[in-house]
């Protein structure tokens, strides 16, 4: 491998995927190692010392944490194909502050779904996920994608979110395409794409895996 | 103005001294609008519907939120002189990969300080604070700046907290100079450039108005 592109990596992480669609449309070729969250490799250890999570890129020996910071990397070092953030600054300002909302509040909701302990919190969990969404596909209005005739940055940070809301959804007692019909065939549109469909997991096994988590943690 | 330059502000915010000091660094006039958070602007209401929060740039009437991405945007958009980020890739997904740490954990540990309520959760406050300075200040090493032998992105992220660090220090039972010498030599080194000074208040002002909050939240 001639570009040494390592990825420690987590089948079911949505900033893994980010990494690895990432990748896809650039056409880098890379070695995905799978990490055991409960035994940590020393490499992981090693390569992410502060946060010692997944996704971590290791490019010639050198690593790089944090999904959006990878993704950006991986944007600047091979641009001769594929730009995945705008040219313009003031577009790449807009691209980044709608990434950076995935993160500050779509993913921080998805989470809480995922912790919820009555229906109560679930029924709170659901509105505040659905609001955020709103503001997404707000933010999406009649554009194709997020980065607009284009695939690009805030499509990458957002799409990975889907599969997790899957298990939300069937977790739950709410319907994508009819809360968020804009969302949902933007979601569709994604999927077409071969970047998105190869990283992402099968929506059941995810399902699977969230209702193990939440049996484990005595939530069920 | 011919750039025509906005910047909702807040005088205490080290959020919108950041973009201060990135502006004074690129040399950009601009006018400040102080915001009052108990009565926000009908223009920061508009310009930023997400978090309405300051700081926010308006440069030819379009608005840029969150301080990071503003700073960037700064930084791509006058690239002219005083470049904040590196140009090497893999130098730029460092420099975010610590203005990101300075966000996520050193501001939430401020942040808690700022709001304990007994003298257990200050000391244990205090100790997370410590820790990730100490983090920080394995970063800083040997170098004069994070960036290196120059100022850039993570000192602008970074230096503004300072100011309320001072204020907890005083609150507290901690002694910068003594737990973390290097920081404070570097703390020292930031001060004596203009941007920075003419961008930070007295930390005495700042102490005033953290104790004044602090007795209006019952914390006294």
């Amino acid at each position: 491998m001639a570009e040494e592109v390592v990825l420690l990596d987590l089948w079911v992480s949505p900033y893994a995927a980010r990494v690895k669609i990432a990748l896809a449309e650039k056409g880098i070729e890379y070695e995905s190692r799978e990490e055991d969250l409960s035994n940590k490799s020393s490499l992981l250890l090693e390569m992410n010392p502060v946060y010692k999570k997944v996704p971590v890129l290791i490019h010639k020996g050198k690593p790089i944490s944090e999904s959006r910071i990878i993704v950006q990397y991986i944007d600047e070092l091979w641009n001769h194909k594929s730009p995945l953030l705008p040219s313009d600054p003031y577009a790449r300002a807009h691209a980044r502050f709608w990434a950076d909302f995935v993160d500050q509040k779509a993913s921080p909701s998805l989470n809480l779904l995922l912790h919820y302990s009555s229906s109560e919190s679930r029924e709170a969990a659901e509105k505040e996920l659905i609001e955020d969404f709103k503001v997404m596909e707000g933010e999406l209005g009649k554009k194709p994608y997020f980065g607009g005739e284009t695939f690009g940055f805030v499509d990458i940070a957002f799409i990975p979110s889907y599969r997790y809301y899957y298990g939300h959804e069937t977790l739950g007692n709410f319907n994508l395409v009819e809360e968020l019909p804009k969302l949902a065939a933007w979601v569709k549109r994604c999927l077409q794409r071969e970047s998105v469909s190869k990283s992402l997991h099968d929506p059941n096994k995810v399902y699977e895996f969230i209702s193990e988590l939440r049996k484990k943690r005595g939530l069920e």
